[in-house]
């Protein structure tokens, strides 16, 4: 297998984790795969000076300067939102391609139904892999994952951009340290470049937004070794933008156990700038709508501290634990065990469903 | 202007009024414009015996049977679980292109998009509508709904096919009777072969499935004289099936008031098979969902009673009445007047949203 040669292409955004979200997260789990960041108004830089990630990584100008480290692969690692493609982008993606360059791209825009990139491919004899593709055979979702009989836990938020891939992978990594057979089922274009497969919900038709999430947990749960599937959330009910996905994926994956994600001393939901609601009727949100399908708790909440002192985020860790009355931590900077426990203690069998089930008709989705 | 003159293609399901409910909802709404009705299995009848709709209109075996009626618009009037076109339905339809009806499609297969289909309609000089074609320039929802001064009405439900467009429709026509200037927001394809212009918001990208029912009470609020906009809901919060797209049309449309609409004596969800919560249940799942973005209340319950005997329709609306606390009627059966009074009594202003509110860019949607 050859080696993976990554540069990240985040042009005028690499400042900010949440437009950059999907370079971030690459940089986070496979910095390894990285030789190289492009953002022209911090070339010059280490990556870590900017992103506390990476650190050694270079911030170059463009793609002609990133060629001396000798990618084989852009990754698109700015997520805008729409997820349209900015057409000031179009040059260097296909300078790319034609310099035989994978492509990887997690925008809404489907770049290998564009002619002038499909030549570009062709030229360079490149790949272009559009990661928010959706499969061609997705069906509604018809309750079907409860027959998983592994521990299902799905990541959800009090907004986006709050830490629910990270801990659904900080989870994951933890368990298999633990010897716990796990799987991850990727929900979004970040989460399917660091595991290698998943469907990114955001871009199927709404009908089949919860079958796409019964689809990954019915592939996670057959393999009948696998005792815990992370679940990557997507959006929030409290950010009316994406609150719609967020159900989805709750009614779709039926989880058996919820984390709450957070950005500690967050004020404002965003894009529409409202009010934060407080923990609670988050909380409270979250477990009626599933209640109405099936029953599952929100068992502990994964506070996202970074930018704080250590001192600091122990405090608002502590604050929000009596606040919420659950357990929390920060996985990125303590570990994930305090959430593992709190979803493999407190639901050791799973609750079933009443009322007939509907027929299992399990086919692979890749 | 061309006399539509439409045969309703309801191959094999028309004694099925949930499967046909775009074939219903026109012979309900748009009676005058229907001249046959196409199940090979009721061929000869007359469509009222089935489906208590249509009067005098015909049932015939095939399209090639239904021609003697001079129809120049086949209404693909089925709609089965996920949407995809039955194999077995491509030569019929392929007939009516070549002999020159426009043929109207709501199912999520574009048949605009399908070589042999265009080329058919190229061959009789035909047009192809399809009604859950999403419009290109969609964008997400940012609350922008709540800049429109008009009272917004939002009909939700227990489940699928439980009379949300029914009552939406029945509203509007009891507004207009009553001389309140108002409009119907159309987010299915039977709304939309009825209204003439909306959004099938089930046939639309999950991100921007709250945009679509956002976009469209922006265009219904442009005519500063319209005081209410009824909001046609598709699926319900309890349905897992399309719960996501009822969430995002909530929290797009961001209505002031909400009716609840519920097949009478239904005991099981459908598609799931699960026994249906309580009435409270639902009530408090879509007000809980909603005061999380921004307040807004269930103020009457829609009642399906059809197939009941009046007494019985009675005595059920009647118990339903006391079950729940909220006025309750069929305004198929009774009339509207007691839903409308409700959303105009008891919501006489709108509740302002808190927070800053995100800029409004306005682009009328057709």
């Amino acid at each position: 297998m050859k080696t993976v040669r990554t540069v990240i292409f985040a042009e005028g955004s690499f400042a900010d984790d949440i437009h950059c979200k999907t370079g971030y997260g690459v940089l986070r789990y496979a910095p390894d795969t990285v030789v190289a960041v492009i953002d022209s108004q911090l070339a010059g830089r280490d990556a870590y000076e900017i992103s506390r990630l990476g650190r050694g990584i270079p911030v170059v100008s463009d793609l002609t300067s990133a060629l001396r480290f000798e990618p084989n692969r852009l990754l698109i690692g700015v997520a805008p939102a729409g997820g349209a493609l900015p057409e000031s982008w179009r040059q260097e993606i296909l300078f790319a391609l034609r310099k035989g360059l994978e492509v990887l791209n997690g925008l809404h825009t489907i770049l290998s139904e564009d002619k002038e990139f499909v030549e570009a491919a062709e030229t360079g004899g490149a790949r272009i892999i559009d990661l928010r593709k959706e499969p061609d055979d997705l069906d509604v979702a018809l309750c079907r994952a409860q027959r998983v009989e592994a521990n299902v836990v799905l990541t959800v938020g009090t907004d986006c951009a709050c830490g629910k891939m990270t801990t659904a992978l900080e989870m994951l990594y933890e368990a298999r340290r633990r010897g716990i057979p796990s799987d991850f089922c990727a929900t979004g274009q970040t989460g399917i470049a660091i595991a290698g497969w998943g469907i990114s919900v955001d871009h199927v038709l709404s009908d089949f937004t919860a079958g796409a999430a019964e689809r990954l947990v019915l592939e996670a749960g057959a393999d009948k070794n696998v005792k815990l599937i992370l679940v990557e959330g997507q959006g929030a009910l409290a950010q009316p933008v994406y609150s719609g996905v967020m159900l989805s994926l709750m009614h779709g994956s039926l989880p058996d156990n919820m984390i709450l994600c957070h950005q500690a001393n967050q004020q404002l939901v965003e894009l529409v700038d409202r009010p934060m609601p407080p923990l609670a009727e988050h909380i409270s949100l979250y477990e009626e709508s599933m209640r109405i399908i099936k029953p599952a708790k929100v068992r502990a909440i994964s506070l996202k501290t970074r930018g704080m002192d250590e001192n600091e985020a122990r405090r608002v860790i502590e604050e929000t634990a009596i606040e919420a009355g659950l357990p929390v931590t920060d996985p990125v900077r303590f570990g994930s065990g305090v959430l593992l426990d709190a979803v493999l203690n407190d639901c050791p069998q799973k609750v079933p469903l009443s009322g007939e089930m509907a027929h299992i008709d399990l086919n692979p989705p890749f």
